[in-house]
């Protein structure tokens, strides 16, 4: 029997908890959807203004310069890298992670070069199944995008496999792959390895390196508290990157863009696989994100990942009991991400009817009711809060009613 | 004979003049590098505070749908179709210029499927060319860029051309291409026609309608003043918009995004051509300097961009001759963008020198000085002042120390 007490002991006892003021958070809510938008640190919007009047305003294009403009996709990789088991050198914040997965998978493609196949799973993030069927459109003839299920990957990565491409946290389920495992099976066949870090940077500890990764990519606006479309990142491991090309070869890849060279020249190392311009706006409110994260313990980051998923799940089964709710994460907080997934036919709703009430989830297709933890600016005693606002919810139908049951679109 | 009093009195008769207060230019400079990077419109500070606070901080992940930021990329597209002579619908802003070109140029080759040739001018802008060699690096054996002399661009549209792809004005030069006539020469030649606007687009009329053209890219950090970095737009004509695919097919540019489908299906009309999630700052930036610039008459401000640039020419000729400046941009008007260039074999230390003196042109390499005149914000007392600089900086040979010869990186 988990008590509203007890959680309030774990909360005074949280060596995170003065992490919390460090955020601009709506008074009275209850934020369990920064796996889809992190909230604003609040020295975010101190910088962003700094640089729009300081440095956009008064210093104008020298600012490329003298304020470091022109270094920030290296500069933020090199401090994403420490969250994503990553060296100095492997990492660039830039783009989207729509277009940073075409360029990634395009260079493992052209790596393993005589094998057509790109292997995922079938309920991979939808972007990422989509911009792989858009590169192998490009690829021509004999080249395919295998989506299969989960419990088929392994068997699946045979000697046609390029790329093995997945993401380690499943966005509706919270399930993790083991990292270290696939990466050695993809291996093991010849193929390379790809993860898409969406739903784990900043929620769990990553060990790229660790796991002898081949290309990821990621995510700036979930758990790093980038800000709405931040900037997202890249990582080619260093033995890669010498023979790593992207065909997104815009100026900020070459080897001297300001040369202005007739012909794409390859910046030596991770720069390559820049394209255009730096986003600064962007790029400033993903490095407070990522600067504010860097100031946290990993160790009491994951355990404290660990414990909110665990008590929430007893939680909701203490609470919600009989209400028709069936757990989709896994019950092994090795095989978890920071967040839980519930199943239940009126998710949709449901999830509407607890936003009313200032408790925010999401709903994802078909019937999955998500609810991210974030360590950071959490509470414990949050938790007893948000299933108490559920059981209310069932106990009342609250979600009954057309208000809650048409769909708009969501993220 | 210009005089100093002669330019102050078209000053008072300027009906742009109240536009300057609209921004927060640093006292006393006189910059003449809004074709590098626009200057802070002041309204841009207080939205982008309110977007970060009140958006971001309070609404958190509704503002997805209660503060409209999903449909950005179109709204702010049908704004810049205004001045770019489309038609709503036709234009989206994302991602960058680079990346824009990319998703062009793809689609394009696509539409003329058996021609292997994209086109372009040798002098084009650096990423132009770079971009175009990535995709035909991709494309396959046969295919190829060919970049030719400006004056030979005519004679090379053949039958195995399946897309051209100019710059309207030449970023070194200033000069500007016959958009209606090089885009017939395609069109008689069975190729499509791709425009990049960035020097273009809020420095002078653009009618890509009125040109027939196919396809166009451009940037939003110049003569628009959205901001360091700020996203990009592109067009697609209306009558293409059926058949025309890109290959970054990320989530945002499906036909349902959010119904998370396992395989990609392209939206209709021009939000296919979107590929991942909204840069929301940069857009929201991009969206005031759009707005502000949509406030002006646009035959206002063509009439003051002749004039001044005429004016520049005219002046530079009158203070500083005999210092052994070559104009590089055309005399007739209709020729030439909302800029002026002069050669130097010392280009670059001139440069440096009259930005210590607080006017901010730029340096193209080799020989370019490069001043670029944008009427929204500029008086033209300050063309005055910028060309006594610029002699007093060649009587005392002020150009002449290491301080100034050494180049660093510069946009």
């Amino acid at each position: 029997m988990i008590t509203s007490e007890a959680l309030s002991a774990l909360d005074r006892e949280d060596r995170l908890a003065p992490f919390r003021d460090q955020f601009d958070l709506p008074m009275g809510g209850i934020y369990l959807d920064g796996n889809s938008l992190g909230p604003l640190p609040r020295r975010t919007l101190a910088r962003l203004i700094d640089v729009t009047r300081e440095e956009w305003g008064q210093s104008l294009i020298t600012s490329w310069n003298t304020h470091g403009w022109m270094e920030m996709p290296q500069r933020i990789g090199d401090k994403i890298a420490r969250i994503v088991g990553a060296a100095p050198g492997e990492v660039v914040a830039a783009d989207s992670t729509s277009v940073n997965l075409f360029k990634m998978l395009a260079a493992a493609c052209a790596l393993r070069h005589g094998r057509r196949v790109i292997l995922t799973e079938a309920g991979n993030f939808p972007t990422d199944i989509y911009i792989a069927e858009g590169l192998v459109s490009m690829l021509g003839p004999g080249f395919e995008v295998r989506a299969v299920a989960k419990e088929d990957i392994a068997r699946s990565i045979t000697d046609e496999i390029a790329v093995v491409a997945l993401t380690q946290v499943d966005y509706r389920t919270g399930e993790m792959l083991d990292m270290a495992a696939v990466t050695a099976a993809a291996h093991g066949a010849g193929a390379l390895m790809l993860w898409d870090l969406s739903h784990s940077a900043g929620a769990l500890p990553v060990d790229l390196n660790g796991a002898d990764a081949d290309f990821a990519v990621g995510c700036g606006y979930k758990y790093l508290n980038g800000g709405p479309g931040a900037p997202a990142f890249l990582f080619v491991a260093a033995r890669h990157q010498d023979a790593a090309r992207q065909p997104l070869s815009g100026w900020m890849g070459h080897a001297a863009p300001f040369d202005f060279e007739g012909s794409y020249r390859p910046a030596p190392g991770i720069t390559r696989h820049l394209a255009g311009t730096p986003a600064v706006l962007g790029l400033v409110a993903l490095e407070e994100g990522v600067d504010l994260f860097l100031e946290a313990d990993p160790g009491d980051l994951r355990r404290k990942s660990v414990l909110m998923t665990e008590c929430f799940i007893a939680l909701v089964e203490q609470e919600c009991a009989g209400h028709g709710f069936v757990l989709a994460t896994p019950r092994d907080a090795d095989r978890r991400g920071s967040q839980v997934s519930f199943r239940h036919p009126e998710g949709y709703a449901i999830v509407q009817a607890l936003i009313a009430r200032g408790v925010t989830g999401d709903f994802r297709s078909p019937d999955i009711l998500r609810f991210g933890f974030a360590p950071l600016y959490l509470r414990y005693r949050d938790l007893w809060d948000a299933a108490v606002h559920l059981r209310r919810v069932m106990e009342t139908s609250a979600w009954d009613t057309p208000e809650f049951k048409t769909k708009a679109a969501v993220t």
